[in-house]
């Protein structure tokens, strides 16, 4: 299926050599009009200058450029690292003719290594010249760094005109709640106050960014944006039918987004799918889905095709919260392994299923109506090969 | 050097073809005297049925026998596994003539398969019969599961006659705070009361088990049971240096036990000292401390040699307290790598020294006075063939 654009946004891409010498590694996304922006950022404690300058700006609510690289992440770089980005925001303002504080840089890729601002600064003029000759997929791939394939889709309301909801991301590794070393931007034509878009986007957040981990590492640099520029001339207010379904169609996009990381997840060879039911609250739930999804044995059994239900139990048992071992119900792929204290034995049953790419663990306190669900990936030795090769 | 015994035990071992048909997989420890007991156990909610025996029996202070299996962790078990244990404990008993209360069990191995008791109960007599012919190794020995090497040593004090304490302990894979897939027996000559022996255990173990990590998995069997039968005839009382010398020395015997156990990590090539400075509390820099040793992508980079400081303070970033970045100072094998917000660019030093098998993080916070101090490892590919493969 063809990807579409909402109106009104204009993309190019540069070979700007910031780490090899001949991919595309900047992207442009240029809103016509200036756009409503809200947005979400990482809770690391550490925070990579461009997500400091853009959690600044998102405050006026107003945006019209994204500019994206990949390569360096310009993280833990101190003030030089916010002056450089701050040449690059800053010329991109006067060449675009826009407000400085309408510029939103984001970047990816190595942490604590400086900037190479003077070759991004190279690429900007031919940046800016090319607007409008790149289509979504290739700013999907400019942002690339360990990632296989580019993650992009779209989805679409039908109203008077068509509105158009688009979102582009990365995402690899580094994947844990809350969110990851990913990026996602997200552009609409529909006409709709930063306010709404922000209550929107937390709620889609939550159920797709936020609720994926591959490694439980939790990264610098996490932005999701979501611009949008009224173009389709449709408004959509508090309380509509039409608010629901952009609601709706944003909790979809982004849950199709996050899977496409989680199916990227480095060395992945299995999409795993915890889901916690009958917790006490729907925190407990989510730590409990959390301990097992993190779980390096539980994680290495699951890529051994190993239906080892007692790492799971052994996962619930330290997530931190008190759990009745009698009450604990734990499925696989729909067969129940571990049920009143005792198992099963039917772990044969479950073998021939595990080979699939695709494996659900369902776990069941019996404790309340708490409910989680998580999406993660096995481990595998092609994990390690890559990250203990990614810098050197 | 030879490992020494202390006086009144005796051990032995016998191939009860638990897991294998042809291993040492049982041993015996048996007191001459009844002795006075302490122990620590999992804090998982999730324990196995031996640990719930102990547990209950060690209120009385009073032990005589600890009984050792591998192949068979006696864990999710239900009822059953309570009384497979049972079986076990009271058919000793009766044939060492003691209280069945005094008779601890202590199992390792797979999760959730029935205890083959019957091969157990079988071997039995052969296990008493040879009492005295075994070494303390070949206790070692029979308990090791993924365990390359046997893991024991021991101290001794000078005193009138001699005082000695013998640590025999296993563990390589599932070991985090709070301890590990581990096991550890403690034994002693001295004559000491069980409520001082439970103070010093405490300390010990806070400083050594629960200090160190290998996947951030905790297991649903660990157990450190220290008796004391009084054999020496040296008493030790509260506060006079004979306590202060049996403290130190118990301290130093459970960090050295848990360094063999780090070392022996699956599939380790490097052990990771990480020490955290400069936290508000101890409880902030324990929590810096473990998410830093926890890392994936921290541990899989010191796989490869690479002095990723980066990823080391995403890691102090999202262990969830605040954190301030232009305080933070990150040093490995002694050289600055971040100071005042800024890289110091002093990778390229550190490299050579990286290839060591010992590496040492040091991050300290400015922040105030807390510390702590945590031993782990790094990750290979090595570890995720181990664990994708254990039981199938």
């Amino acid at each position: 299926m063809d990807i579409v654009s909402p109106e009104g946004f204009l993309y190019s891409v540069a070979k700007a050599q910031i780490k090899y010498p001949d991919r595309y590694d900047l992207a442009l996304i240029y809103s016509k009009k200036p756009s409503q922006i809200a947005g979400v950022f990482t809770t690391n404690q550490i925070k990579a200058a461009p997500v400091k300058i853009c959690m600044k700006r998102i405050r006026s609510g107003w945006a019209q450029v994204v500019v994206l690289n990949s390569g360096n992440a310009n993280a833990c770089t101190g003030q030089k690292g916010i002056e450089d980005a701050l040449k690059i925001t800053n010329y991109l303002a006067e060449k675009l003719n826009t407000n400085k504080q309408y510029i939103f840089p984001l970047s990816t890729g190595v942490i604590g290594m400086p900037l190479p601002v003077d070759r991004i600064l190279n690429a900007l003029d031919e940046l800016i010249k090319n607007l409008g000759n790149a289509q979504p997929i290739q700013v999907a791939e400019a942002i690339m760094t360990t990632d296989t394939f580019p993650k992009l889709t779209f989805r679409q309301i039908k109203t008077a005109s068509p509105l158009t909801i688009l979102g582009i991301c990365k995402g690899a590794g580094m994947i844990s709640p809350n969110m990851a070393t990913m990026l996602c931007t997200i552009l609409t034509d529909a006409k709709i106050s930063s306010d709404l878009m922000n209550e929107a986007l937390r709620d889609a957040v939550a159920q797709s960014f936020n609720s994926i981990t591959v490694d439980g590492d939790m990264s610098t640099n996490d932005t999701v944006l979501i611009l949008a520029n009224g173009e389709s001339n449709i408004k959509i207010e508090r309380k509509t039918a039409l608010w629901k379904e952009f609601k709706s169609s944003l909790n979809d996009l982004c849950l199709e987004l996050s899977q496409m990381i989680v199916r990227d997840g480095e060395g992945t060879t299995k999409f795993v799918t915890v889901i916690v039911k009958g917790a006490k609250t729907t925190q407990d739930a989510k730590r409990v889905a959390r301990a097992v999804a993190n779980s390096l044995l539980v994680k290495t059994a699951f890529y051994g095709n190993d239906p080892n239900w007692g790492r799971i139990i052994a996962a619930v048992g330290y997530s931190g919260i008190p759990v009745k071992e009698e009450k604990t119900e734990i499925y696989i792929n729909g067969i129940c392994l571990f049920q009143k204290g005792l198992p099963t034995m039917k772990e044969e049953e479950l073998k021939k299923s595990l080979i699939q790419k695709e494996i659900e663990v369902l776990i069941n306190l019996n404790s309340g109506k708490g409910q989680a669900k998580i999406f993660t990936t096995d481990l595998s030795e092609e994990y390690v090969k890559i990250n203990s090769a990614y810098r050197t």
